[in-house]
């Protein structure tokens, strides 16, 4: 799988009186960026949740701040897989202003595989195609 | 039941960059204003939730916003029900700065009950007194 | 003006744990079908807060739901002027899931113009084309 | 200076449809951690912010997942400080349910010092005692 692009436009809501995106926006940026990758490899997060009780938890998440994205602005998230196996996904992704490239933010968020009892489990078989690393 | 009065400090991820709350972040207040409601009466709304699968579905909501509040101020909203029958319940709210008691905004909201299987029924007997409206 | 649309896909940050998106966030895509109105109109809004240090405060708000918008459902968020003044204006919102066209909710908001100094003002001649009502 | 505590109950709006606690949201806790350290310190944020226009800019974030939060249950958020010159401090956060003590979540932010034109700069003499980190 190749870097999968999602695009959003920053919302008032996102902002905070310092006058720029508050911080923990940008994870949710993150799971936009996830969603998308999932999407564009043939699969929607949310059947996975549904069709096979299969829940991406997850486990860790780190963001590094270069420059704050302002109200109104187009951002690029660029997600793809860093690391992958039966249990886990590492995705990693970077955030761009879309018009100037000006880089965002930067981060990753590991996730594992819990099954419809909240423990952790191995992805099915047919899911394990969709999340292999990028070589 | 009296009215019930919920506590809060104004939260920096609340704020826009206005340099106020962000306006959606008044009916998240109302649901801590609701949920303070349902504890002082006995009843922890997550336990209606998990043990009888009813749940308090938001039918209409309304907000009249007097003066914006500001990060790190606390507020004070107080809760009362306006009207109640084994189908809904419609509360209202008082926004207030604890210290000086100015008025921040005030409001309601309209519920009705629904079922595990997400369509409307009476509410339980058990929970009825809860929701009696003020005389 | 006609009436303008914008279109979203549904965050899973948006949802609560009822499995449906939690009932403030109907007011953030308010906000964003407000904003796509200015677009279309020919002016970002952030141009009049900074340009002009006009700001649109919100003095009421009301949003009635109809059914419950789920995870990665794409939304339509039609948008139009209801009222208009030099002082005031009042934005009607219908939401409706974009492919079914199911109605999930519709609203309304109330804006007054302020000026630098947070105090309320005519807006400037320039923009009183923007917020015509519809006729 | 110690460890100091902050205590939120967990609010509905921050679940999401698993359930549990949106994983967003602990970052918006870690700031009320850091909110509460400044006040204990005795000094408003919000002050340093206005009166001398020092802003505390996010450089980096990071929050590992234990166990997640579950609506109503209120969490400690216990904040000190790990590291800290006159140009940048960096906290340390542990989030642990109030009753039981179970570890919900732990992480750091960096911060950076910027003044009134968004550019780093050392933070005044007066506000350094403040963020010295534990011995």
């Amino acid at each position: 799988m190749p870097t999968v692009e999602a695009r959003l436009r920053v919302r008032y809501a996102e902002t905070d009186q310092m006058g720029i995106v508050y911080y923990a926006n940008y994870l949710v940026w993150m799971e936009l960026g996830r969603a998308e990758y999932c999407r564009a490899a043939g699969v929607r997060y949310t059947d996975m949740e549904r069709d096979d009780g299969i829940l991406l938890a997850v486990a860790e998440a780190h963001c590094r701040y270069a420059s704050p994205a302002l109200y109104d602005e187009e951002v690029v998230v660029a997600t793809r897989v860093l690391e992958s196996n039966p249990r886990m996904v590492r995705f990693g992704y970077q955030m761009r202003e879309a018009g100037s490239g000006r880089a965002i933010a930067s981060g990753e968020t590991k996730h594992i595989y819990l099954g419809p009892d909240r423990k952790p489990r191995k992805i099915p078989e047919k899911y394990r195609a969709l999340f292999r690393a990028e070589d």
